[in-house]
């Protein structure tokens, strides 16, 4: 299957951030063949469909740089509490009715929602991730999986052994859109001990880590008592970052802790949704940004957020920052959709890939139509998307090559079987 | 026309917030003669058409509480600069090009897709307000217009003619949907002579005012300097709040103006994405609420938003007044979605009208359907609204009994034009 896409007002996300106000993607089976200027297309391709993109933009699809996918299920149930309150009253005891099966409508249910407003890639952690892993490779999107690794010794060797099977049996399949990462949750629910056996099958193994740094204050002042230092450098003093890395929330980081992120090349992935709702604070990204940290965009959980809408965050990456800092001018449009698109890629491993669109990297592609009208007048169509558009405005989601979503029209998901059984599933375990 | 709207999950927004999990609601020509439990609708009640809305959630239409409507036109003009450099080198500039005709169109834009995101009514501020309120007439949307009435002595002359005009013109016109209050644009770009001639011709016209109060710290730090007070104790010494009042933004207000506010019965019009956006902070809602004032949400002009999608304010109002006050349980869904709804209704002096579901009360109705991945499961329908869903979930905005909008396509409005209508001004004016 070859697709031309053409007429289009394309945002590549490349490193120069090259715009064609009227351009052309050529796509060969997975890959981009070409991306540039619609009189340079080349004479010898031969496209099996064309879409005439006039008036829209293209740009690479959004990477949801954190996820607990499957939370899907517990969306709504308990908003609005205090979040000690909600973890021990509404979410640990739903989490403990999770079955067998469960897990997999979850995911179909998220990764419906993702293909629907525009999102590629994500990276997840949670656990029956062979579910997730099979909904991955049955509706096409890309994902990164971790199993996430909790408890203290020797709770942990059961979760350990799960993660190492997960890499084993899926790292590098369904056609390469999955890859798996380990997943260690958090200096509270960690020890040392379990720690330096998850760095070192990291390196055993050869792959990233996922995991979630100074999301409150409560946990970082936790720490503090516990071993005299910050989580990030914790974290540090175990070898975790000798691994590839990606930090989520990172909102409590000072500045001593964004040098050694810096230094170590950790990965931020940045959910100011999900910080917001738990009231958990704003991270200041735009001096992460400065320090030269790759920093991505996630949604959280969905039952923390409480959806899986890369635009949406997208935004509120902009608007928290310029709240943040008193300073209308921090975190751009243009920086904005960087976090949400190319460093996303980057924080995943998977930027060879994906994140912009450049030839010979896989298409992983989005358009916004220009339908509706909050996407007019096309002063800066920029703006109109980070700043104005919907999700709905996204009217098709490639990946790898094929059209997963059209004019809302999720393709090979059957969605109201996919309700059924999420509403079934959630009567189950809630309340 | 009559219309049945039933098998409805029914948010009344009524004063004891009554929710019909299975309910009917009757519209008769413009009014509601029923709403209840499905069982309950009066077998008298012919309906010329029956709307199914099985697994929908029926609301009351947003009220959009502040606006600048016809900054459509300006919309992405000058993302992400300073307040004053984009001020005086974008947006005067602009609106210096301002000619007859161009304010119908950047409404009628405006207008379509407050329709389409489900905004039943606003309280709109700007010029050339007979544009505005044509557009209002056609589309069949409810409004409050208020003439911008900004300069010094003796410049202000002509706006309060041209005010007084509008309210001559207009109030109560186009079967009761549109009426009129006063403008008096902000401390800093009024005088005490002013403003004195604005509370005299608010009294003798026995109408509403809709006034900017600090929005930004220098605007509060200029007053003091000024006159030795705040602008919200300025205005009060102007005898302003003697009549009706929605004070826009009030970001700084200190516990002194919040009870001031609270004494005089003045309506605060919150809008959490431009304040955000500009960079001007969050405003102290959840004391304002806990203190009693009535606070309605609006987008602020779509210049500085960059949209009107009032959903999102909602979603926004809830989530930064949870990371302001460090607590996760204040502003709860039901509190944000009454802001948007039945506060919004009282703030514009239409609650008698509209802002609740309620027998004798004009029909201004939304449906929201759970057609999409973001609405499952249904575990807290109120909790998907406001947390999960996006506006396009919105498949029905009723006003005044009639359905200008079901399923995307919105009644009445040639979309096409408009959007070729407003891309040529934009031209025009920008840049």
């Amino acid at each position: 299957m070859n697709t031309l896409i053409k007429n289009a007002y394309i945002l590549t996300m490349d490193d120069k951030d090259t715009v064609y106000e009227n351009g052309a993607v050529a796509v060969e089976g997975e890959k981009i063949s070409y991306v540039g200027r619609v009189e340079g297309l080349p004479v010898d391709f031969h496209p099996t469909r064309t879409i005439d993109a006039c008036g829209s933009v293209v740009m690479p699809g959004f990477v949801n740089a954190h996820t607990h996918l499957a939370m899907t299920l517990l969306r709504g149930y308990g908003s609005d509490m205090n979040l000690q309150d909600w973890l021990e009253n509404k979410m640990w005891p739903a989490e403990d009715k999770l079955i067998d099966g469960y897990c997999y409508w979850g995911s179909m249910l998220g990764i419906a929602e993702m293909i629907r407003t525009g999102t590629t890639a994500f990276l997840d952690m949670y656990f029956f991730m062979e579910e997730t892993a099979r909904a991955v490779e049955e509706t096409g999107i890309r994902a990164v999986l971790s199993r996430g690794i909790t408890g203290r010794t020797p709770g942990y060797k059961k979760a350990l052994g799960e993660a190492e099977a997960l890499h084993r049996g899926y790292n590098n399949t369904a056609d390469g859109r999955l890859t798996v990462m380990l997943g260690p949750h958090a200096e509270y629910t960690c020890d040392e001990q379990s720690i330096r056996q998850v760095v070192e099958l990291g390196h055993r193994l050869g792959c990233g880590m996922h995991v979630h740094i100074q999301e409150t204050v409560p946990e970082t002042k936790g720490c503090f008592e516990r071993y005299g230092m910050s989580p990030v450098a914790w974290f540090d003093s175990m070898g975790l970052f000798s691994c590839h890395t990606v930090a989520a929330h990172c909102v409590t980081a000072s500045d001593e802790d964004i040098a050694l992120l810096a230094e170590r090349r950790v990965h931020v992935a940045h959910n100011p949704g999900s910080n917001m709702k738990l009231a958990s604070g704003i991270a200041p990204v735009d001096r992460m940004l400065k320090t030269g940290i790759n920093v991505a965009l996630g949604t959280d959980g969905p039952s923390s957020n409480n959806n899986l809408d890369m635009l949406e965050e997208t935004r509120l990456a902009a608007l928290c920052a310029k709240v943040r800092e008193n300073n209308p001018t921090v975190i751009d449009a243009k920086t904005a959709l960087a976090m949400a698109t190319a460093n996303g890629a980057r924080a995943l491993g998977i930027d060879t890939k994906c994140g912009s669109i450049e030839t010979g990297k896989n298409a992983d592609i989005i358009m916004f139509e220009a339908s509706s009208p909050a996407m007019h007048p096309r002063i800066d169509m920029l703006s109109n998307i980070v700043y104005s558009a919907g999700s709905s405005d996204i009217a098709m989601t490639m990946v790898n090559g094929k059209i997963l979503m059209e004019k809302g029209i999720i393709n090979g998901i059957d969605l109201e079987r996919v309700y059924y059984e999420t509403d079934k599933i959630a009567a189950a375990i809630c309340g």
